[in-house]
């Protein structure tokens, strides 16, 4: 068994790791780092972790691979020494996942703790990036939002479908902003309420935009992201919309056909995207590692439409970063994440 | 006092407008008509109408106002006797909102049971028709989510800001679907879960494309409107987006200021429309008339983006009825309407 | 118009109080304090406050009658000096709850800061001390547990119905615990899920006691008391069981009859306690003053079985603080308190 | 493989009977039926249940074993030819719980369709009846409030600790009430409202009367057993409420150390029942076959309290069937049972 080690074990996305990994047929969680509870074993902060049998610690014990889970700007800090040792190593946070040193900066307002990494890393989306995960040391687990709106658009940008002007209106459960406390995640205040936030800009649009333009001709297309939260605890809803190009699908119940096949061709061998006839609801991937998709026309408007569900805590971030780790490792992609929806 | 009635008493929205009007200086509920639950005293049906006197009826009583809160086609044949005996009407259906016959038998598939009303209803939405509805006997009052859209869009269409293309996704809570049993409603289905519905075309498309196109030069502007249910009981957050016309705002931190004026300068003088300094939630409308509604800009993509949100239930639909009918019996707008939003 | 203040005012209850104080026909809220936010409009802290034209301060401007809303300990050193001054005090807290010093040293673990006062203090429940309410200038207004649960016991205990041998289970929304953040109150820890707390003792407890002793002869019942929390912002459940004394009800039907003819006489003249026929729930007091309760009979077991449910930010907290405050000040006690709970 | 086929799929219950047998080592989802739905693919009915490889039939093909999610009275005449043939059946439904035809006629007001087998079948609670169970041919799995009232009360029944005069309040997520529509399940009258229902006594009370009777002396125990909604999907939580047995446990500290021990010996070799140190949510079973019990003593009023809960779905029923199948199989009994809880 390989033995892999958390830090930043005591938030939301850490537990999930703890959880998928107690249930992974080839990995073991061997230790957990936090500066949270350091000295508490883990199932109890998580109750719900009965199998786990670690302690949390302020550093990792001795491990094969180590898995991140902290903020961005700490998190590559934390990762240096495990990085130059030669492990691999897993990041969920964001510091490693944009190519521009210049945009890290705009967006994240910190000096990058290790820009000579960032050739490095590869940025961590298996229906994008298979092979280069297969063959890297440094994972940059693509963020929750990203996962769903890149794999919605990503077989329309690459085919040249749409016009380079994309909305991406996005509707997150409030679990997304994990576990540190704020008025936002106040229950009283959450619940009941729907509300749009970072109208200004969300640190997420820069990788969308990114891996958007890896698939197509420049100009980088001009994508307007928009989250919301909403009164529940896990699952990310993504709705795009963006002008169809003149010609790019032909007139008619023909168009709606042709563009089902160019989705289901583009995630035809994928386990975990999958192309769905009705338009999905969050509560499909409740738990598990899926993205669904759902393609459709407003031909009135000449507008495609796609909407994509998963579950932020899982195809969001920790089923994708033990996704990603089983491909660098060899091992069967689809290893301890073949979790069925929690359904209802 | 003012005698009214309320036909389709046993939904929701009669629900609401019985516990409006129980609060109302001028009027009184003097009669409840539905096709369910005949006999029976209304604070049984509904045990939180407690100061509601009246038994559910066949038929209204005497009465000197109608309000309906009926499905479309039902309503406008429920109504007809009423209207021609002359009494002031007010309408929750859609029967009476679209002034094309073509546009109500391509949406709506059914034939209108009277055609020849339709020039005679006036679009219940005060801030763009206060002085018709002042005026007039029969009000279609406007449907939840245009009234959402519409109040959002009108200051920036009225003033030449926007292409013609616009983007409306709106998330509602489930009380919009009624009282109805369905599985889209069945609590362990809707609970931790969004989703789009109405891919093909939702019904309130029509009204909010006739709207808008009052105020603006031909060509009606391109409506792309994509409602979802998210898993709260009331409330509709829409979130609009349409690209800035050339050279229509200054550039910089003056085109904020001048967005802002001009949606402040809009609705100035309305009781029920707001322009708020940070994005709004739902919560903020729990209960009352109010249409929040907060303007910003995407400068990276040239893109003009409007919040807005109400209570589907109030502002929506019996609150709105209200202030409807206040407006044609003269009396002060805000008459009855003047609860305070729930929090938390 | 009676120029109220409110000192607690960032806090659920002080914001609730607000609330209505903004629809009071005779009183208005002229001055509100608060250690936070202090210098901020009353309405830029809780956006659904909108009429309220006041901005928080440190210290209260001059007014006729204070309203706390206070933690206990704090309460009552804050409001000396307006009880020394003579102002009629109106305080949420516990502090004043208690008759007896050592309980209250016993259950809430600070040294009481006036002890003197415990003794003009009025228990703040109208249904059981309507008349020294009216001719008090200090009221401690009911805790929202106790509320629930002493109206739901009180006519049983008062006719010698039971054994002094009682349960009180009940089930609260989040909003109980305050707007202090907290991990329990955490959104995606306290969505969907159902948890019992303070099982070694509620500090609830001896308000209960303490009243329904008043209502019969010694010795005081034994009372388990043990509250839980539910996924809902508002709302009081509280299930209560005990034994029925030998002979105290006739056999069979006749048994029900005279229970229900035994509550109904009680609260006959109440305005805002009702007995109702139906397992009430909490939904039917969403934002209004009433308290419902429902008397039955477990005849296999030989037990009363009392359910109730109210409000606790309105019934329990600061609606009943304006039934105090309007017999105290000789209005009526309905008065700015007629709001129809929201359903859905 | 063992080929299992599914009765009733089309329900929630059978629905995550499909979701843990898709995960099953031993165990295939060889068929399933139901009278609705027939023809559909299972996973076009649950899109969850992306791995289900089966269509929805009128009758179940060739299996090895038959697991029935059908109503009361319903069930035992759908099971009896498989019955017949010596087909291992494995029911959900509470027509072979119940020792005593008198009162299966009592509480279910229908005549039982095959009285001469309720010898036959063993009550399908592992944990008292193990050994039965791996014998026996025919299993009635216990209900899900009896599940988590039983398992909460047996040590202390057994042990002699309390009187026989008992009180189980349990608090259920709205998933109890099944996928039939129903006012009381329709989101909108459920979110944001807790209440009581069956006051005049509820099927699973004989049951748990049933199975404590059997840990005790006559007579059997008077237990008072009242279910609540609260607006949750899944879990119940039961709180029981017992006098303690003068002398039973030890004064002081050492009672709670004594009640501990009694616990957690009770339970020690069980593989989804644990006593836990603090009081449990029901976040801590989401969607695991888990029974968690805390134990806890109110010594002011000489009280047992016991707090437990469950995923109603799952070990309240699909997961204890699969549960009792691996122990009449002879596979282990956690097989396919070992998913984590889903938390948060």
């Amino acid at each position: 068994m390989i033995r892999a080690g958390i830090i930043g074990a005591t938030g939301y996305v850490g537990a999930e790791l703890a959880r998928l990994l107690c249930q992974h047929p080839e990995v073991e969680l061997a230790s957990v780092a936090s500066i949270e509870e350091v000295g508490k074993p883990l199932r109890e902060v998580f109750p719900h972790l009965r199998p786990a049998d670690v302690r949390v610690q302020e550093e990792l014990d001795d491990v094969d691979l180590v898995l991140a889970a902290l903020p961005h700007g700490v998190s590559a800090k934390a990762l240096l020494s495990y990085i130059q040792r030669g492990l691999p190593v897993i990041d969920l946070s964001a510091d490693f996942r944009l190519h521009r040193l210049d945009e890290y900066a705009r967006w994240y307002k910190v000096e990058h703790p290790a820009p000579d990494l960032l050739g490095k890393a590869v940025y961590g989306l298996p229906e994008l990036h298979r092979q280069e995960i297969a063959g890297s040391r440094l994972i940059a687990v693509a963020g929750c939002y990203p996962t769903s709106a890149i794999l919605a658009l990503a077989p329309a940008v690459k085919a040249g479908l749409i016009e380079p002007d994309i909305i991406v209106d996005s509707k997150s459960g409030v679990s997304g902003a994990g576990r540190t406390l704020g008025l936002n995640s106040h229950y009283a205040e959450a619940n009941e309420g729907v509300r749009a936030y970072s109208l200004d800009g969300h640190r997420h649009l820069p990788e969308i935009v990114q891996e958007l333009s890896l698939l197509c001709e420049a100009p980088a297309p001009a994508v307007t992201f928009l989250p919301h939260v909403v009164p529940m605890t896990r699952g990310i809803l993504s709705t795009c919309y963006a002008r169809l190009r003149e010609g790019a699908l032909p007139a008619g119940e023909r168009a709606r056909e042709e563009l089902r096949t160019l989705y289901r061709d583009s995630y035809r061998d994928e386990p975990f995207t999958a192309v769905v006839e009705a338009p999905p609801s969050t509560k499909h991937t409740l738990g598990n590692n899926f993205c669904l998709i759902h393609p459709a026309l407003d031909e009135r408007a000449g507008r495609l439409i796609v909407v994509s569900c998963l579950d932020n805590l899982v195809k969001g971030a920790a089923g994708q970063a033990i996704q990603c780790m089983n491909i660098m490792l060899g091992f069967p992609e689809t290893a301890g994440l073949q979790q069925i929806a929690l359904y209802p």
